[in-house]
């Protein structure tokens, strides 16, 4: 789907037009309520971080052509249709900077069946656009997106392909998935569906990374689930995993405490899928979530597991929730405070030491690079980034950063709250790089 | 595409329950991040114009099966996809009334990975929901709905399905479209998307009513289109509705005036284009728009051709904000008026009389609802309803009345503001057919 505002997240970025200098562009869809003749566009002002350019500044790209607004005029069988987006190139001094920028344009519609003195429409928008540096020299980290950072969003405003086609331009590569959220019909998977995801996972030169499951242990009110039922679970997903071709799941166990210690049969529902994961060459990972910090027991647990069976397919996920410095209330649907109650412990911002994280990194096989909020100047309002990938590299760490957005589920947010914080990453990674 | 909302528009209904009793339904999407099994949902608080209701009072359909909430938590493969919506059917007293009702609701989702305390998680939403009946006696007037009311909307939060699934939904059997614009690729049309097309159409039981084209007789800059050209787009859409199955096609000429007189071409690019209408059964329909009222130079030099030529292949088209007794001065994207400055004649409102439209009835072909706001209480702001209804049966004019929205253009507002005027219009229809 095209995005509502006129102006598209996606596609915005630094080129090199062909002589040689910078240029700056963008998409956006036809503004009017019918697609038009391109001899009917009549230009665009732009205004990008307040400096302006006239109406014939840009270039247009419409069906694969590029054209100055001369050309344009002249045209003949070119259109703008309105399932169709149009690509705006313009001429820059300088190469935009990696970040968030305001751009306001102003497109110009000529209708010929509104009297001449208001036949040449003019449609104004503006828009918080953010540039990403996909610039990223030799680090051993890369960088995904979980579909979570879509939430609300998926199935609404945004298909699997768009999500797909937003981290692409980003220069995303891995892609993390929900299991039971993202596949139409799970656990079952049409051929259909599968053709097409292999279809997309090429054509956006993605590669799925983890795949969020789930162990429901309180599936039902009057008893739990038993160690088979929890064994049968993680063995179908580690099937789907297997099939869609991620190389890790993330099997979510009920909780029994406000410490989230896992169900009691997470242990050995674990161990009995061990050789079916070694198998398939899938890791299973449970996820080191707030407010279970580092040194806990639900941790030691899982490291301990890991001591004893000598399995190399039982990894950690850690969560980057439980490096919060500041508390975030706003955003966790479906958790709700009476007034004046205060905040949940699994709220609070754990401040978990960068040494914690450290000293278990050779065990931690994932990263779900959750945030809630990325301001305009690129600032993490919770989350220590520059802390985190300092310690990533400084430790040699390989592996995926997956960005899980989790902050308010606005329309679009996630989409604009993934870029920034793909453009601040991209900073920390290149600075710490070149 | 579902809606952002967790409460759809598309659904909300009277129904009669199996016991002969009256329910009221509606349908709602996952609010959670995640699809569940269906023994994870606990139930839903309802407040319904007022009027609470339990948390166990509504059945609950999901993929197809209706079940009562103690079914729905001792199921076992059941599940709430994601992508699919959950059918509610609340037992009431009394049928709900044609017309906007306050509807809230809070979903239970048990979530065995959150702590005991917060397990059983409450997802509140509210929405203004519009019941539209459908109970149409042997009128003469059809209603219809233009994909126009949707601008905006369609490609970035609706599909054209989306559109026809809403059409259905309210008893609409008419489709009006615009050519260019909800076909992909015009003028040329794939036979993947004829032959979805034809699927839909059978699907929701719609019939094409209208096609909107255009003639930019100022399409270049430089020139004006000739005859010839005139001749050549107008057999091209000719072409196009027969082979959709539209029975009439409305060519919007460019105008040279700000009473809205035609290009000089029309004239002699109708009239050569008129054997062709006749061979494919399809009426030319010219628009008769504000500010051009019936009593008008205009109106009669079409009525002057339609008498001259003797053909039964142009007819009018009337828009009925013609009839606007009270002006509208948001929502005319593309048109900007300076502080201070009038607003533009064509925006006055013009109070055409009844007795004109009655006059004229005879040559008229389909009349296209043009509406800008249609308030809680049924009140459309702008244009007198019930007269224009009177005057159309007491004349015992045949036809569409196809629903055009035209106030402003946030998101979703046309789906709601169209059920809103086919309450609007089913209920004086009906008043009036008793």
């Amino acid at each position: 789907m095209l995005e509502r505002t006129i102006i598209q997240s996606r596609g915005c970025k630094n080129v090199t037009l062909p002589n040689g200098k910078p240029g700056f562009q963008f998409q956006i869809r036809n503004p009017n309520y019918r697609g038009v003749q391109a001899s009917l566009v009549d230009g665009i002002d732009i205004k990008l971080d307040g400096l302006s350019y006239e109406f014939d500044s840009a270039l247009w790209t419409l069906q694969g052509e590029t054209y100055r607004l001369e050309q344009l005029r002249q045209s003949v069988d070119v259109r703008w249709q309105l399932d169709e987006l149009a690509t705006i190139t313009l001429p820059v001094e300088q190469p935009i900077q990696c970040g968030v920028h305001d751009l306001f344009v102003c497109v110009f519609i000529r209708r010929p069946y509104i009297p001449a003195q208001f036949s040449r429409s003019p449609f104004k928008t503006s828009k918080k656009v953010v540039v990403v540096d996909k610039d990223d020299s030799a680090s051993n980290i890369k960088l995904g997106v979980s579909t979570y950072s879509y939430s609300g969003d998926i199935n609404t405003l945004m298909t699997l392909e768009d999500v797909m086609a937003d981290m692409a331009d980003i220069g995303a590569s891995g892609l993390e998935m929900l299991s039971e959220g993202d596949i139409p019909g799970y656990p079952n998977i049409s051929s259909t569906w599968l053709d097409n995801w292999f279809r997309l996972l090429d054509q956006y030169t993605l590669q799925p990374t983890n795949l969020g499951t789930w162990v429901d242990t309180n599936m039902w009110l009057d008893r739990d689930l038993t160690v088979a039922e929890g064994v049968a679970q993680i063995q179908k997903d580690l099937q789907i995993a297997s099939q869609l071709g991620f190389s890790s799941i993330r099997p979510k166990f009920g909780v029994t405490s406000l410490d989230l210690l896992p169900h009691p049969i997470w242990r050995e529902a674990v161990e009995r899928s061990l050789e079916l994961a070694n198998k398939l060459n899938i890791v299973i990972c449970p996820e080191i979530h707030s407010p279970t910090p580092i040194k806990h027991i639900v941790t030691q647990g899982y490291i301990d597991f890991i001591e004893e069976t000598k399995t190399d397919h039982f990894k950690l996920i850690v969560d980057t929730g439980i490096f919060q410095t500041a508390p975030c209330d706003d955003g966790h649907e479906g958790i709700e405070l009476k007034p004046g109650q205060k905040r949940p412990p699994f709220l609070e911002p754990l401040k978990v030491p960068m040494a914690d994280l450290a000293e278990i990194l050779p065990h931690v096989h994932f990263i779900q690079s959750k945030f809630f909020e990325v301001d305009d100047q690129l600032n993490d309002l919770h989350v220590p980034w520059s802390d985190i990938v300092q310690t990533l590299e400084a430790n040699n760490w390989s592996g995926w950063l997956s960005s899980e957005y989790e902050g308010r589920r606005e329309s679009y947010r996630g989409r604009d709250q993934i870029r920034r914080q793909h453009a601040l990453l991209r900073s920390l990674l290149n600075q710490n790089n070149h």
